[in-house]
């Protein structure tokens, strides 16, 4: 081991010992005190506009001049206007109620005692993301109101950035009397932080990793602790039998080409056969009129002649580009077999007028969000009124679908007695 | 790699798909058919004593031969009591009401759509356990009922009465119309069929592990699936500065000496310096009557002449003996302090007459379960009023505590639109 790498270790040790402390204060502060720390630093924010711009700026020039790709400085740039949306949504955050410390289903057992539950803060959120800087702030907001500490470690390419951000972090905590460690972000850029991170199991209690699908895998494979993630949004629009045609061509439409490269973008239609010939062609022309390519199976081939042949993979691909699968099935039950093997379990949307078919799909579908009905798009932790989301899970274990504050908190059981023994 | 291993592999492979399979089947079963499945397994041991009793007696036979040690044959023997508590366990779980499928908390959104949550089933589950056959049928029974396949991995000494046993799940669900496959009891002893389980990420949701704390680092080490277990149970109990007497040494007796080998046992006891010389030599003096023996910080050694003085190591045991650790703290806030950095976060209880002292403990002691004046011998699914309990969860993350029904359970959003598409 070389000195840098033992220097790494010992330096996020420190990270994750002086977190740990921090989250022991976090979880035991007040509603009152983690609301001012948010609107203190949402305040700092927008006071130091100028100093974020160009910390920001700096970022920028060594991106551009390290040949960054265009989509990713996009990312990575801050605006006047991504400046407000910061301290916006910190102010949001601190209107939210404060789920730490609810109690309820107190029950009285045969015993005597009176047992319910009580939620508490999970303790140490590792979060691990590329070049967007309000990330940051996002999840400082959402850790800080939820009673966690946070270790924050973005991308290099926003260092200057978020060194900025950090400082207006810890003058908000500081001005309302916590802990500044409740919130750190990572002074290095060394990778071998990152792995530092994911290990230190007495320390950090989850990671959230956010950003492209080979991070997340690669994070998933080593870490040792707890990861709440997705890795892939393959969602699917199933047009039923009974499905109303211009809702039909309304939630595709929304659903595929408001944004390509979203998590809950649609990169897949079902259409069942009974509606294919009389629907398929008019989805086929608003599709290419949006200049989407549809690969097809062999019935879709047969029926919309631009359609180009989809091999097996095409239905198992998260496209995030102008491509959508397309799949001829029998009915509901072939759709829900079709999503339950090919879907990345993260937004499957039904179009029918059928009861029983809305039904079905509904409770058959294994997906973190299963819609009638309606476009795909709207999963998402704003649109489901969460107020904010650290991330969408596709896992089933802990948080599943947009992950808003209660996925960042857990529950302990409370037995209340008067002296009371076991018989 | 030699035949056998391929073979294991193989077939282990082969039981995850069939398990995945069933799952699908499972998680559409409406109620009535699972609580019949439940309830014919219930009577199938009922008629089967003979057999079960046959079988058992080839395993206890074999153990005995190879030196299976007392504590270990003695949870490996059947009675015809156990046996009746086994079919009571089943019957208990159909009068459960059924998690799967609830829908709750929908609410309308600014954008039309109507957006809440269903419980559904994690999926697949694999339980490894050890000798004890009657944790066979306890864990097929939760997850039939809460629409789970299971993947049962019992210990090798009770391989006879696990097979007699599967025959009898199996007779229960083909009855009910259930598939077979939906709760599968592992044919082979070799162990690198666990090897196998515990890495099988598509076909296993959750690994449930119960037994010693050896079996249990073991499988969280190597498993590349969610693992819910706990690993110590080191209570404690705290008798603050306006403790009941009374109350305490009911308390402290029946938390340390009920039973000396459960999780929920207290192993270390902390007493407030204001009222340690008027309570500890009671306390001591109940402890040596029941021969449990005192080991003591210094000022508990200076009250207690019997004490024997205590390592910092014995603070983190969990002894499953008769011996507790014991400390005097300056109060509430150094007992926290201390519960925060020894215990193993499974169960602490305090013993006070005072308001702010309980609320204090009840909301920053950071443990599965946290009581007030009552003992840690309650903290069990039954007593909390689960009606079962698959486990005992001190991780964080999913199911903390008393792990029932809805612990085998996870949440999907539903979304219900009228053609709604995102802004």
């Amino acid at each position: 081991m070389d000195n840098k790498i033992v220097d790494i270790k010992n330096y996020m040790q420190s990270v994750g010992e002086a977190a740990r402390n921090a989250s022991r204060a976090m979880a035991a502060t007040d509603t009152n005190s983690k609301n001012q720390a948010l609107l203190h630093i949402a305040a700092a924010i927008l006071r130091e506009k100028t100093v974020l711009l160009s910390a920001n700026q700096q970022d920028c020039d060594a991106a551009k001049a390290n040949g960054l790709d265009e989509a990713m400085l996009d990312r990575l740039t801050l605006t006047e206007k991504s400046i407000d949306a910061m301290a916006e949504g910190l102010q949001q955050i601190a209107a939210l109620p404060d789920p730490i410390g609810e109690m309820f289903n107190f029950k009285y057992r045969p015993s005597g005692i009176q047992v319910g539950q009580m939620r508490v803060p999970l303790g140490v959120i590792g979060i691990i993301y590329e070049a967007r800087p309000n990330v940051t702030i996002d999840a400082a907001g959402l850790c800080i109101k939820s009673g966690n500490a946070a270790i924050l470690r973005g991308g290099s390419e926003a260092i200057h950035c978020n060194q900025a951000l950090a400082k207006l972090v810890h003058e908000g905590l500081e001005k309302a009397g916590l802990p500044k460690s409740a919130v750190q972000v990572v002074e290095t850029t060394d990778r071998a932080a990152v792995g530092e991170l994911i290990t230190m199991q007495q320390y950090v209690d989850v990671i959230v990793p956010r950003g492209g699908k080979g991070l997340i895998e690669r994070i998933s494979h080593d870490a040792r602790i707890p990861v709440i993630k997705h890795l892939d949004g393959n969602c699917h629009v199933y047009v039923d039998d009974d499905a109303n045609l211009t809702k039909a061509l309304a939630i595709l439409e929304n659903s595929k080409t408001q944004r390509l490269g979203t998590c809950n973008t649609a990169e897949s239609l079902l259409v069942a056969r009974a509606v294919a010939k009389s629907m398929l062609p008019a989805m086929a022309l608003m599709l290419a009129s949006s200049g989407i390519e549809i690969r097809g199976c062999a019935e879709t081939c047969a029926l919309i002649k631009s359609a180009k042949p989809a091999t097996e993979d095409d239905f198992y691909t998260e496209y995030l580009a102008a491509i959508i699968s397309c799949k001829v099935v029998s009915g509901v039950d072939e759709a829900i077999a079709h999503i339950n093997q090919y879907s990345s379990q993260h937004t499957e949307s039904i179009v029918t007028e059928n009861y029983t078919s809305a039904r079905k799909f509904l409770r058959e579908v294994d997906s973190s969000s299963v819609m009638v009905n309606a476009s795909t798009r709207f999963a998402d932790g704003f649109e489901y009124g969460l107020g904010a989301e650290i991330g969408i899970s596709t896992d089933k274990l802990h948080a599943r679908g947009p992950v808003g504050l209660e996925g960042l908190t857990s529950l302990k059981y409370i037995v209340l007695g008067d002296g009371h023994t076991r018989a």
